[in-house]
């Protein structure tokens, strides 16, 4: 593969006219939109608008705003998550809806907690946090498996599995239909973290027949830092569970203020406290610009852009050290591909300082290469992988300070 | 008092330059500012900053992102908490703030959760959510008492006394050392909510031995509709207690991403998922303008403020079947004054319909006139109690349509 071939690519791609709908600036090759996906040009007005209406109109524009949490909800449901209208709530962070979800799975189906050993950090602890943990090993490639749970299932009651949809360090993607299965058959509850599929692979929900799940927005779905989570929750569940934090925005009239609590009988019951409404804002804009792209086109472009980036490390990088550290088979794989070198840690920095690639770095060895599919050019992928190949041949990776520091 | 002596108090008033630092649009005056504060000029630009720094550095900015909740925690605390730097943090909701430390209180320091009957809702859920409740009803119009309190933790153990500040219908301030000292002396914590008093009235956690405390922003601090809330812990408490949600962001060495959770000793422990950043911005801007015009100088022309209105009621309002339901002692008095009417709901929506007045309206009859000192005039206050009698002497109120409507 040439890069005059990566550059037809892009000439035939329908998505390459999303890229201009993002802010790109200097020669920086950014492949970490794994972590925090780029500027889209419309929040930039957006934001502003929601400023300006805060200003003209203070208190009297709540009636608008107070059911955004729901309305960018329903959005994601539609255009991201494979759910019904009244099944998603955009609120919080990740790390807080997924211990709301936890917390009430527990209270309704007591039993152990079950997840892998790599899952997201933040999962891990809150369910360590939250009960009895069950805690099982998965492939580090490709990550957990049904079996894995079906094995973690037996010999003990179990209330809810919480797996990611994406293992983080490897890009693996879950058969999340099967671990359904066997989670279901165990009488557990599925809670799936979709923070790294959303926006990127196809999340089908519903029909996979998952119970509840969480993400965040910040990375596929490009709303900037810290930008508010979602939640979802099964329909038919809604009315059993209960968020252990019983917030007002929660409460049936709200503004009556009753004495006692007493939740809205659907998905308005996992509301805490008062919703972010500028937040609100970028989540719409990154959700419009995944629904206007599609999921299937996007999933055909990143599959496309991985596999390019697979077969030009087969081709490059394997003969420098390097080592797959993503799933081979694209069915299996979601927006990123991880490669594994031993000196990993200083080859990443060296790409940053040396060569404006700017990828991000997991322990132990793992670079990941995040190729977004809205704004990510077959070009980007070919001079990612020549820009590395380069750097280790010649050796210049080994004159970057080798220390740890502190990343995302 | 003529509107001509109310605007010769508006020339000698040195906070009066404050009010060009806001956008201030059309004819109306604002007067629910306690419930959300308007818009700083300086916000548009520095939000304008943080998304800049989003579209230029990308994931690269992170490191300048990660100390935000500690460092506008720390300006909060030394311009609008008495609080030192290293006790206050930036994050979540009040909601979800006062869950994580309600919840803290509760394992380190089992017993009765004590609060009053007419303290804000999503406070009283929260806390009928975590468990047993000692609900004391507390005077209307002066608040809780520590007598209430006192009586309240007699004959049973109390794991944490959590009190709103400032009462939210009536205004009322509370005696917070009185109070600590009789939860003290039960064995409770005190767990304050302080978002009707920070940036408005003196808030000193430190000096009157406040354990716990959270606050929203959106009010006095002007941070925008549903921007981040803070949470205070105590220094010496910080290691004691530990959140109910184990977040990836209060773990030692984050980046690691270690098998178990271990948090960081300090205020860092009670962050949960990634921090909001434009919403810290925000805060950080209006905790400078407090900063700049200082809590000393706010309250003197707050209870001015409220002198002022609390006179006019008494001439002009009184007469029409209005009666206050505020303190009288300035001593005990926050930033707004209530005023109450059995047709309540009716003039107020008459006069935000029909007299370009914004006030809010509590159940069952109070209207509350919020008069935010950064931006309020004398003569704002002195024009809405002229519109206020010219409304209810001309019966135009009754004009308007009664029916409940949602309001915040």
């Amino acid at each position: 593969m040439t890069r005059a071939e990566a550059e037809a690519l892009d000439r035939d791609d329908p998505l390459a006219p999303f890229r201009e709908r993002f802010v790109i600036e200097g020669p920086v090759i950014y492949a970490d939109g794994n972590s925090l996906g780029r500027l889209p040009q419309a929040t930039i007005e957006r934001l502003g608008s929601v400023v300006d209406t805060w200003g003209s109109r203070l208190v009297t524009a709540w009636p608008d705003w107070i059911d955004r949490p729901l309305e960018v909800g329903d959005l994601l449901a539609d255009a991201v998550l494979g759910a019904n209208a009244g099944e998603v709530l955009v609120c919080d962070s990740t790390t807080v809806n997924l211990f709301k979800l936890a917390a009430a799975a527990l209270v309704h189906r007591p039993g152990a907690l079950v997840t892998d050993a790599d899952n997201f950090p933040t999962d891990r602890y809150v369910l360590e946090g939250l009960g009895e943990l069950a805690v099982f090993d998965a492939d580090p490639i490709d990550g957990p498996t049904a079996d894995d749970v079906a094995r973690a299932c037996a010999r003990r009651d179990v209330s809810v599995v919480c797996l990611s949809h994406v293992a983080y360090r490897s890009g693996a993607l879950a058969d999340v239909r099967a671990i359904v299965d066997v989670a279901h058959a165990a009488g557990a509850l599925v809670l799936l973290d979709v923070s790294h599929s959303a926006g990127v692979a196809p999340v089908e929900l519903e029909a996979e027949g998952v119970d509840l799940a969480v993400g965040c927005t910040y990375k596929y779905l490009n709303a900037g830092p810290g930008s508010p989570a979602f939640l979802y929750v099964r329909e038919e569940l809604q009315e059993e569970l209960r968020s252990p934090i019983w917030g007002w925005f929660g409460q049936r009239e709200q503004f009556a203020m009753g004495p006692a609590y007493d939740p809205v009988p659907g998905i308005g019951r996992f509301l805490a406290g008062t919703p972010p409404i500028l937040g609100l804002a970028a989540v719409e804009v990154g959700a419009e610009l995944v629904r206007e792209a599609g999921i299937e086109r996007l999933r055909r472009k990143s599959v496309a852009l991985t596999e390019l980036a697979i077969s030009l490390h087969d081709e490059r990088l394997a003969q420098l050290g390097f080592e797959l550290g993503t799933p081979r088979d694209a069915e299996r794989r979601s927006g990123h591909v991880s490669i594994r070198h031993a000196d990993g840690w200083r080859i990443c920095r060296a790409l940053i300082e040396r060569a404006d690639v700017v990828p991000d770095f997991r322990t132990p060895d793992s670079i990941r290469l995040g190729l977004p599919p809205l704004y990510t050019r077959f070009v980007d992928a070919w001079d990612i992988v020549d820009r590395l190949a380069l750097l280790v041949e010649s050796g210049e990776h080994e004159l970057v300070d080798a220390a740890p520091a502190r990343v995302t």
